[in-house]
């Protein structure tokens, strides 16, 4: 079987751009990973004809249809009515729908009106797919070889309805042996086209597992999927192939799935028993708060001292007055001090330092981009980051913070 | 004319999940703030035999239709020369974009391929829509009663463009006569359903201008539309019913439009002439980091202490080691000695503290959420903001950050 899905999302409030259709961002991309294709989402307001209409393109183009939406106690029927009257399959209750939902108003210690009773009514001859999280049932058919599946619009009762029931119906009424397992993997360092320049080949040439390579904010990740009827076999697909890209752009690969370079930072901290302070100036306290935003930060973070202006470095951290004079404030010489003095005063293991211009004006005859980076661990010899950075105000400062943890990282894997 | 509106996105990355149709969902409030129906929204993979089909079907049943996607360099032509031989135009260099791309790739000394030249080609007899934040031009033409609009697939780019160039365009061709005005009131320190019982017979009544409350991140807004063939009859009704609203909710509203607390502080800083530091704890740089993010910041912060540990609140901060021992360092007395220290320590005219629980655990036996905010004015009496706050660690963060701003604004008003 061809596999030409669509989802339709029922629900005037997506047409006024009053909430976005996440609904089928999520299914797109749960259907990706059961190796479904899907080729259209379409949306339609809460109104008959037109959705009639959009049901009569769908099944001259998809065998399986998805509906989101329309389901609910306030515009209860329209979803179900308009497929009852465009499949000629009646609206019959259910008897288990309608106890669970009168069990609802039993707990709740609310009064049951007939619109909640009509929520039970489903599709003749549908498999019921439970809700969990509200009180309209979910419902799929087939019907002339199309599948319809009907989902709920609210996300938090639609997401689990699919994950829990939808996937599983899917993958029996289909006949899916196969599994599907994903895997994420992150880089940052490297810029999207020289990574997917270094590897094309590898992309080129797979079937199974395949490789989709995503950028975003100056990481890109790469996202490995393979197929397999025995789970373990997908899974030495998935290490075959990382080994394969390791030996190619592995130095970059600083983490799995969701994590970030902060996390992976908080980790190897805790691991190592490395305590941490931050001198930030164009930074402007952005390191600071991305650690202290991870739960626990408290065991590693001593805190940090957010030197704006030169009196701070001077006073504060006790960046010497040679150096302001000498070099300015946007210099290695600085960068050293800074972070220097800010490991001693806070009695850390490391001290790190951000210093630079962010824009949108050129400072101290420094252009805007220019950055440096210190890094000082106990007795090791500072080390200094220059770069020279393009993009805006946010951008350069979010690259120094990644760059900041992206080396911080590296140093402390190489530490015992 | 019946205006039929749809929206078709164009791209496989949104059929695969990997982004959401944030674009559709933008157009949408556009176009109904410009009274323009949208029935539908499609998306369609980079494909062109299924692009062809949506066009035909959407041809049908619409009489504008919006194109967002299939611009950009590397899948360049496909949403434009599917449409060129749907609708039968040619495509051209348009010489105005060609010299912009041209100057684009001067600028950063970048080299200009084909296929980025082939940005420039637009539809024959196209109105061009200009792209002030990248190199593909948007267009609109009317073919058959029927107005075709290409819009970028970038948000960044797309949105501007829609907003500068295309709603210009509807309204010219379209022949609008009435003059869409909006204003967005945004409030702080009072809870969406408050502020909507505040204000329900306002919002029940009125039909020109129309008031629509939305609620994030624990500010609220309200967003005010009049329609007149007059703008300033527009702005008189805006005006008028700002007022009402003032009256009741007043004391809450603290800025117009897309501002920011931080962005009010920023501009109060600069306007009275103050400088600002701050002692953050729990908030671990978060407020720093707001007020750094813009431009200019260097005029008004100083710099700051982020005294995670005890160990730097006593040492960099000097708070007390009484106060530490017998209050802690989540106590009233704390903040305000963080408070008046950081003032004192980078000599400016305020100093402000964040102290308290963010979580998941309780600390020194204070629960989370427990929170005090610490404002010392050089020759005012140091005021001090208890709070116990609900929620997650990030939202309590956030709230606290949002709560500091807030009473900073207040206190900085009442100034000469």
């Amino acid at each position: 079987m061809n596999i030409r899905t669509e989802i339709i999302a029922v629900g005037s409030e997506l047409l006024l751009g009053q909430i976005v259709n996440s609904n089928a961002q999520f299914l797109s991309k749960e259907l990706a990973e059961l190796g479904m294709n899907v080729y259209y989402h379409t949306v339609v307001g809460d109104n008959p004809t037109r959705l009639e209409q959009a049901i009569k393109i769908a099944k001259e183009r998809s065998n399986i249809i998805i509906f989101t939406g329309g389901l609910g106690p306030t515009k209860d029927d329209l979803t179900k009515e308009t497929i009852s009257k465009s499949l000629g399959k009646e609206l019959i209750f259910d008897q288990a729908a309608l106890e669970s939902i009168e069990q609802y108003f039993v707990q709740t210690k609310r009064i049951m009106s007939e619109n909640n009773k009509k929520q039970a009514l489903v599709l003749d001859g549908s498999y019921i797919l439970k809700n969990d999280y509200g009180m309209a049932p979910g419902m799929a058919l087939e019907v002339d070889h199309t599948i319809y599946m009907l989902l709920p619009g609210p996300p938090s009762e639609m997401k689990p309805m699919f994950q829990n029931y939808g996937r599983e119906y899917f993958q029996n009424q289909l006949g899916f042996q196969e599994k599907i397992i994903s895997r994420v993997l992150r880089f940052f360092g490297i810029g999207e086209s020289q990574l997917e320049t270094d590897i094309q080949d590898i992309i080129d040439e797979q079937i199974n597992p395949t490789v989709a390579p995503l950028a975003s904010e100056g990481e890109v990740t790469l996202r490995l999927t393979a197929k397999h009827v025995d789970e373990e076999v997908a899974n030495q697909l998935l290490n075959e192939l990382e080994q394969k890209i390791h030996a190619r752009v592995g130095e970059y690969l600083y983490g799995y799935e969701q994590t970030t370079l902060a996390q992976e930072l908080k980790t190897l901290l805790i691991d190592k028993q490395k305590t941490i302070s931050a001198a930030e100036s164009l930074t402007g306290g952005m390191f600071s708060e991305q650690l202290t935003a991870l739960e626990g930060s408290s065991q590693f973070l001593k805190g940090s001292i957010i030197s704006y202006s030169n009196e701070m470095k001077a006073q504060i951290l006790n960046v010497s007055k040679q150096t302001l004079d000498e070099y300015g404030a946007v210099s290695e010489q600085c960068a050293k001090e800074m972070a220097e003095q800010v490991r001693k005063i806070s009695n850390s293991d490391i001290g790190i330092s951000f210093t630079g211009v962010a824009g949108p004006e050129p400072h101290e005859g420094q252009p805007v981009g220019t950055v440096f980076i210190g890094i000082s661990i106990k007795d090791s010899e500072t080390k200094i980051y220059p770069f020279h950075f393009a993009g805006s105000r946010k951008g350069i400062r979010v690259r120094t913070v990644k760059y900041g943890c992206h080396y911080l990282v590296k140093l402390l894997s190489e530490i015992e």
